[in-house]
């Protein structure tokens, strides 16, 4: 899935800043893609970005306006459809991650065909995958794995791309989740995929590149978490890490929607590297990212200072502290 | 999905046996559930059964007819249609294993619902799913698995089931594949669910039970597979087994459709406990089960005393010796 850039957000008359996370994500790692937000009466959130309408966004280059809202229940609500019609009618193609469809809606997938817009619904994936080859390609890649879900492996995966470019290497993120992909670009929401392919179709998002180049893959679940294990092994055999980077929230007290207890970081580590010698028996981790943000400066570093004794390894929170000393790690092992 | 029974099994016109493979996979299993056979002019396959038509199928209390082969593509050929068309005028439902969705060929749906009668597509389910809630449910669960995909999973399922019932135990066979699906009139398709969802699905396929009933669930890829292993750990983790039997193929020389090496026995038993703890600690391994249909009588007998000396556990032959020394070890693990 490609969805053209530069992006208008619509953000509608969310109730709260979290419902408009997508949109939130997007402004904090491509700011220069945005050139404005579009806010319905009564709408709560703000992404501190100039307020247009669709014929503004237009003439501004905007090429896609993104719905980065989401909603109890993924649907769209009847008076967004106007909106959207209108950003059609202003020559601008429309990508929601709702459940909604946007072609199920007549209005909606009548003024794209009369104009000639693309409709993205990221959620869904319409592209066909093979199944997983397990071969190796060339190029470089670094997963973030979890000890749970939503604990900061897109985040995680965006400071090191910026980071590992920062710092002189040739890097690219690989989107796997709806925010990534507007955030990327392109890109697939693993989850959304049929069983099979899922392994495959992490080949896909991972293509053959030039031998030095990193890609930077988006980690998806945990192999502990009982609901979407699944998931994540067949990102991690499809994707075929040379290096990895655990991600962890050190104030979770059991795996999000279960009652399953956390795994430890090493025990991440162990089984990470465990499953994934099945695809890159070189696989190696350079380092753990905590999300310190429940956690005082003081206490936040005596923690990572703690880690990074513990296992030997770089320990930062790649929004507190930067994620340079993981890259210096990785630069040092793929010297 | 609920398949009603008994079947009309349709085998077309296809060139060989092996084509029927859907088919006879039901007749071996569930003779007492086929009414009789219908071949199209041509049909080199022969499921040994009575040779029969729509009408006298009806007649002989025939609910569904079974499309039991599978052709390049899983594409339906023009001229079965009309045999299709035939089946619903007569009262029966039809089902199918193939890509073709019955129900998108107008002629197939309009029959339907003139004569008000079921369309099952197996490969595919349009059942809404929970992700995997990784509880402990009441009941006790086996779970084939493989050294490699197509090893015999399935047959070792339905034998141990039968073998198990015969000895007396409460047992239930459970469908994760297109044939199992018709053999146990109930199941799906595990690798055609959306990635999310396997482990729920994966649930929802072996529910809570009596506390002294078993299910016997279809194993399906494997853990060592680079294509599959993630659809087999969503089932490991879903069906959440209490005992766990290792089915094995001594010919193969690599993974199915990959350049991989085959793992052992002892690593695919190590594996399969390492992961199977998170949503059981108690699983068991009970025995190995393998296809020796490619050894001599001689050569399989003492490949199996090997393997039972070397694992000290039963290790048989479902079709060839039987699958009783496996249902005794289980017996006596959980008297």
């Amino acid at each position: 899935m490609e969805v053209a850039k530069p992006y208008l957000l619509f953000l509608g008359d969310v109730h709260d800043q979290l419902a408009a996370k997508t949109a939130q994500g997007i402004i904090d790692w491509r700011p220069d893609w945005c050139v404005g937000q579009l806010r319905l009466k009564g709408c709560k959130a703000d992404c501190k970005i100039d307020d247009i309408n669709t014929t503004e966004a237009a003439a501004r280059g905007a090429k896609t306006m993104v719905v980065g809202v989401a909603n109890a229940g993924g649907v769209l609500p009847e008076h967004w459809i106007s909106v959207i019609v209108e950003a059609l009618e202003a020559g601008l193609d429309v990508a929601t991650g709702l459940h909604t469809r946007l072609g199920s809606i007549p209005e909606i997938a009548e003024a794209a065909k009369q104009h000639g817009r693309q409709l993205h619904d990221v959620r869904y994936t319409d592209q066909k995958f093979d199944t997983g080859k397990g071969s190796k390609r060339p190029g470089l890649r670094l997963l973030t794995v979890g000890t749970d879900c939503s604990v900061g492996k897109k985040y995680t995966a965006l400071a090191l791309d910026q980071e590992m470019r920062a710092q002189g290497l040739n890097s690219t993120f690989c989107a796997t989740g709806q925010t990534g992909v507007f955030i990327s670009g392109r890109g697939i929401s693993l989850d959304a995929v049929i069983a099979d392919f899922i392994s495959g179709a992490a080949e896909w998002v991972t293509p053959a590149t030039d031998p030095d180049a990193w890609q930077v893959v988006e980690g998806q679940g945990s192999l502990f978490h009982p609901s979407f294990a699944g998931v994540t092994l067949g990102l991690l055999h499809g994707s075929q890490p040379d290096a990895f980077v655990v991600c962890h929230e050190p104030t979770r007290t059991h795996m999000r929607g279960v009652e399953h207890q956390l795994p430890t970081i090493q025990q991440v580590m162990d089984r990470v590297s465990l499953e994934g010698h099945l695809t890159n028996p070189e696989i190696l981790c350079v380092g753990i990212c905590v999300n310190t943000s429940a956690l005082e400066e003081d206490e936040a570093n005596n923690y990572l200072r703690f880690l990074s004794e513990e296992y030997s390894l770089p320990a930062v929170d790649p929004i507190r502290t930067g994620a340079g000393a993981v890259v210096e790690e990785l630069k040092k092992q793929f010297a």
